[in-house]
């Protein structure tokens, strides 16, 4: 076999913590009870009314060649909702469709930065974060917070971490694993850093409808910072269709354009029926899209009272998204090491912090996508294990 | 707003042609009748058995994050039809679902090469081929065909072209824009090449179901080709299913754990309701994929009887695909000139071969993609037409 190309096998490095997950599904396929609270992905299925509509418009003919970057009704609807959210102007040319927000975090960076280029983004992150900058030729610069700041990131710590060779940061609020929500002035400090060093930032709010902390602030609203933040945004979160792959980026005319260059040499873009279905799930309104939301709100208060009566085991202040984030330092354990035992020994899976970052060692995150009983009865367990550890 | 990549802006441009395919949508829309062979794409949409059972996955809940390169049975079928239909010994550890043939030649070349490499490709090409190239990372290469080999690619003209900076060749039989099926000894002469200088061919093959000279001849086929050859496989012309993004790549295990690892930076893979859809279709069987091919092998028959009877436009002796290809320098127009001509005076398009390399200056594409009275109907009209030149 002849060589493969150096970049192709940079893509799988990394990725400390993996064994919990894969051990978890291993106990599983083996038939093992294993109470399984690895995985970011709603404990309901898509909406059969969304589902239907694409039945209809399938059936209906759209089978063909679609809009690489969405049909223009789709791309008015979402500029649309961009703008009344934010505030912040948006027409269908700051619009393109992709098949997904992880498509559309790799379109903003094959947009904005050239092979070589540094992306820095805050650590602990969404574990496809270095893959996806290397794929776009990027060098990765992870910029560590601080659990003491709950995981919050410092504009002086990215101030730092820019060197010449920066070019884009890489930030997510809410945030996967930590459930942060980014305060205003960290908003406003990452903007100050953007703007002095000219940097692309690329902003990953695919978790924006799940924010317990107030509306969702977008980094898009900061004044005078539309020209330079790509928004990657998607249906995955807000409306339980993560299979669907469909989402979006936001940013200037030309940014937009250049994506629509890149779907003609990639993905020629998202099925025209899932375009439609997608246009009809955006009609259904905030209601529903907080009825998405609520059990995470709902499990995370649960979780924060049951937490509240001990002190084996520490929790981040969680603003969002649909994780908690927990500081299991005092047991002595690394994040790996409690996550793999208390799997073994007790059947519970959570992702070691490792998987996330350095930053997020001594940690573990909770999805909250089990039923309500079964998570409370998974985080009396691990509670039960930490203290015995501590004891 | 900050400076865009260097990549990015480099992926539109070419494009020689384009303005006819664009002024055909304009007349269109105005209400002018333009019969319109621009299009490779089917004149009929995707089965309704098969969106059926897209249906079915969906409402049975299969709408969830997917097995990222395609489902354990999906790929065992894959790999079974294609060791069926080449004699290569092929499992599913050779075979990526990806979203579409061009996603599949995308990631053939993220896997396959590093910024800065040549991928030399027969000219005249499929459009998208300098621009799939750049965005990863390298070096379009066109090497001219010549029409009198009907446009057959010459194992010495690509060996010439081969530079130090040679790393992939990346060929298309079927063919289009020509229609052209390359010959055993074209293929062997490839493979010499490719084994000489350590070259990996991708192979677009997403046209094999519609070859008129016989079966199809895989390149991965050739002898001690398997290992360096990455075929691009797809849904979308066999089975009229354009527009749901399905594809594969196949090719050595370590290329499909590459391409394994770039669904996880990309696009998380097709939709699994779209994978079901996939394998049942698959099952329909030869006899299917047959119906599906037989209107453009009629109408290729029946435009070349027609065009038997004059002198005022050549063509080239076409083998498979949707195309047909014209050679109209007897009318001493460029093919771009003689296509908008044709479009502004008599309301017929067709494409430039200018749109698909300088190689086909002087000839036109025809896609077969109109019902048969349509189809002559329009070809009627350019024969007069390129007579009325010619006189
Ligand atoms: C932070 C973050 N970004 C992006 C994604 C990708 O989402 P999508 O399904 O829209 O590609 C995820 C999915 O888990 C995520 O957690
Ligand atoms: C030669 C060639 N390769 C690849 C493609 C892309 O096909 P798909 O729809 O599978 O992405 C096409 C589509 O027209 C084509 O003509």
């Amino acid at each position: 076999m002849t060589r493969l190309s150096t970049r192709i096998q940079t893509l799988t490095a990394g990725g400390n913590g993996w064994a919990v997950y894969y051990r978890a599904r291993e106990m599983k396929a083996a038939g093992v009870p294993v109470l399984d609270l690895t995985i970011g992905e709603h404990d309901r299925r898509t909406d059969p009314a969304i589902l239907e509509v694409m039945d209809a418009s399938a059936r209906g003919g759209n089978t063909g060649y679609a809009h690489l970057t969405g049909s223009p009704a789709l791309r008015d609807t979402i500029a649309a909702r961009v703008a009344a959210r934010t505030g912040v102007p948006t027409t269908r040319d700051n619009v393109a469709v992709v098949p997904g927000g992880q498509f559309a975090l790799f379109a903003a960076l094959m947009a904005g930065i050239d092979p070589g280029d540094d992306v820095l983004f805050p650590d602990p992150y969404y574990t496809s974060y270095p893959g996806t900058v290397r794929s776009a030729g990027g060098r990765p610069v992870p910029v560590p917070a601080r659990p003491e700041d709950g995981f919050q990131p410092r504009a002086a710590d990215l101030l730092v971490a820019c060197t010449g060779a920066a070019r884009a940061l890489l930030i997510n609020s809410p945030n996967n694993p930590t459930g942060a929500v980014y305060s205003d002035a960290v908003l406003e400090g990452i903007a100050r850093v953007a703007r002095d060093r000219d940097l692309w930032v690329v902003s990953d709010e695919v978790y924006d409808t799940q924010c317990w902390t107030g509306p969702h602030r977008s980094l898009r609203s900061v004044p005078g910072m539309a020209e330079r933040v790509l928004v990657a945004g998607s249906m995955s979160k807000s409306h339980a269709m993560t299979g669907s792959r469909i989402g979006w980026l936001i940013g200037p005319e030309a940014v937009i354009a250049g994506v629509s260059a890149l779907a003609n040499t990639t993905t020629y873009g998202p099925p025209g029926y899932i375009q439609d279905a997608t246009l009809h799930a955006l009609t259904l309104g905030e209601g529903f899209e907080a009825g998405v939301a609520a059990p995470f709100r709902r499990r995370r208060d649960l979780c924060l009272a049951r937490i509240a009566g001990q002190q084996a085991v520490g929790v981040i202040p969680s603003g969002g998204a649909m994780y908690l984030m927990l500081d299991v330092r005092a047991t002595g354990l690394s994040g790996v090491n409690f996550a793999l035992q208390l799997l073994e020994t007790k059947h519970v899976a959570v992702m070691p912090g490792e998987s996330f970052g350095a930053a997020a060692a001594g940690h573990v995150r909770l999805a909250l996508t089990l039923p309500d009983d079964d998570l409370l009865a998974a985080l009396d367990t691990l509670l039960t294990f930490a203290q015995e550890l501590s004891r």
